[in-house]
């Protein structure tokens, strides 16, 4: 199995080269592009046009969405791998999103007991989160993520190259992710990132500004590939986004993945300034610039118990009982192993609710 | 993701013990028990007897046979692990032949990502081979072990307990590997292991022949946990033992995996011999001890096209159309990158039927 160590990040607009670069280096037997319904419409033609292996490779489209991430889509894959005669020096490519990067990297990290395999996220969420740092898996028996694998692509090509396919709300939802980052980093990385929150996100100084907020990510993965400790800092905003995306969904509501983390952020925050003395200043104006971007998210008291609940079940709890986050004493100052109780959540949601003026 | 060395083999027929021991020290969140129907019958309660963690555990029973290490009875391993409420700090012990350490191990190799686990192998196949050095997986669509892992189990714990449960053929079959093993190891282990042949296969004397036998693996898996090269070096008699078995299961007469193993280690040798002059007298020793404790497989000279055909899928070869082969200059000294040609696998299939009497 890979280390995560081994990972290349390659960010570049020039995305046909790269692949081929790789694929003359790598010298699979055999090339596939796993692709789903969308990016092999609007992606895969427009590499394919400029890269001699991906217009040769063998293509495995999938359908397009989360609910497409199960264990019937990635039986699918792993048939047609089997049946088109892959073997373990045949090479995977990963078109697509998070969804597409998560499924097909855990299939070329169990087929044939592991195949080489590449990440070319086409949303801005997967580059900056899903297709780096090897976590990959499906969905199971009604939870995200419940099967997988720690197993790092061989190389990462990060672009911006499709963010202009992609529809306002999933560029934020990816956004929310780089806010997250540039907090973990500390020193001035947060106020640079809203600064430039306008620039054209297709654009080369987007590209910069994506390249440093996956090195955060990096650094941070490299040093903790399997979550042991360390890792959890990339958690920060996820215990309460996760549940404010599980509620929201069950509402019928559904919220994109990247708002309940903006969200999520702020609760980390509150916590933060509860527990920690975390900068109120800092909090409030990261509550401020949330709602003018990602809106609010709209609950009542009568609703913590069942947001609590979903918290319970989070699979990044300890299983004893608790209720993990991950805090901060200041922008690039951790705490990974904090744990809240149901009391402090109410209090924290309380504070939200009133920064959101909800 | 557990490295490959980080695997602690405990030799031990207190077993019980032994886990007990392990749960002290690794204070699971939950524990688990894989067991097939027959060890669920036949060796849980004697360790549940005296073993107050394995007694507790939640126990989670798989139908017995190769024909149920497939997705369904995987994924039914999953669910359960989900329903029950398994955390990342859960734990499982496999407790089983090579079936119930393979599946079990790939589950909890892939469920949140990876949770801790212990092999009990209740075979010596299992001992001396599947229990150790991180394969795990299943066999899907028609392919064995097609979609798997290399993750090592935390600990495996090696007894001879159970081994007076097994058939006669059961314990040859897994003699067969301690036969590959000793030849692997060069030096005299070979002649003081058949010399034993006949101890008390439940015994402590045993229990030392195996130590030594599961430490040639153990010693080789840890310089290449993912098989990239010496790994390949306990590939030995499997090119040809692999085809032998499938080839006899579609003749409907099926053979036990280690028998064809042995012969398959005589074309291994026979290939040394005429590649790299590995010695015909060590060559026509085994061959006669294998025919003698092993018999014969029948097949003529219209078989060996089916046979060759059945080597070129091999998963172990290169994907560029040659059939690869570990052979050996000499006891001790191999060659792990070997190919041979179909016409030189014909030569050897000949040598073989005449070595015996064929």
């Amino acid at each position: 199995m890979l280390s995560p160590q081994s990972q290349e990040l390659i960010f570049t607009n020039n995305v046909a080269d790269a692949i081929d670069t790789w694929v003359k280096k790598a010298k699979p037997s055999k090339l596939y592009v796993i692709a789903d319904s969308n990016t092999a419409t609007l992606c895969l033609p427009v590499i394919a046009e400029k890269s001699a292996s991906v217009a040769n490779a063998h293509k495995i489209v999938v359908p397009a969405g989360e609910k497409h991430k199960n264990l019937e889509t990635l039986a699918g894959i792993w048939t047609e791998l089997c049946n088109s005669g892959a073997s373990r020096s045949s090479a995977v490519i990963n078109l697509g999103g998070g969804v597409v990067t998560d499924m097909g990297g855990f299939a070329a990290a169990t087929f044939k007991r592991g195949i080489r395999f590449v990440n070319v996220p086409t949303t801005l969420l997967a580059a900056v989160d899903a297709a780096v740092g090897g976590k990959t898996g499906i969905d199971f028996n009604g939870f995200k993520n419940e099967i997988g694998a720690f197993c790092c692509a061989d190389a990462v090509i990060i672009s911006t190259l499709f963010f202009h396919t992609l529809p306002h709300s999933e560029r934020l939802s990816g956004f929310a992710e780089m806010l997250k980052h540039s907090i973990i980093a500390g020193g001035d990385a947060y106020s640079r990132l809203i600064r430039n929150k306008n620039v054209d996100f297709a654009g080369d100084d987007f590209l910069e500004l994506l390249k440093e907020s996956v090195l955060v990510k990096k650094n941070i993965v490299d040093q903790d590939p399997t979550e042991k400790g360390l890792r959890k800092a990339l958690n920060l905003g996820h215990t309460a986004g996760h549940a404010f995306e599980s509620w929201a969904l069950e509402q019928g509501k559904p919220v994109p993945h990247g708002y309940a983390v903006a969200w999520g952020l702020v609760v980390d925050l509150i916590l933060s300034h509860l527990r920690h003395g975390f900068s109120s200043e800092t909090l409030r104006g990261a509550a401020s610039f949330i709602e003018e971007n990602y809106g609010r998210i709209s609950f009542d008291c009568s609703d913590y118990e069942a947001l609590i609940d979903i918290m319970r079940h989070d699979k990044k709890n300890a299983g004893d009982g608790t209720i993990s986050f991950t805090l901060l004493h200041s922008p690039g100052s951790l705490d990974v192993t904090a744990t809240a109780s149901p009391e402090e959540i109410t209090a924290a949601l309380d504070i939200f609710r009133d920064l959101f003026h909800i």
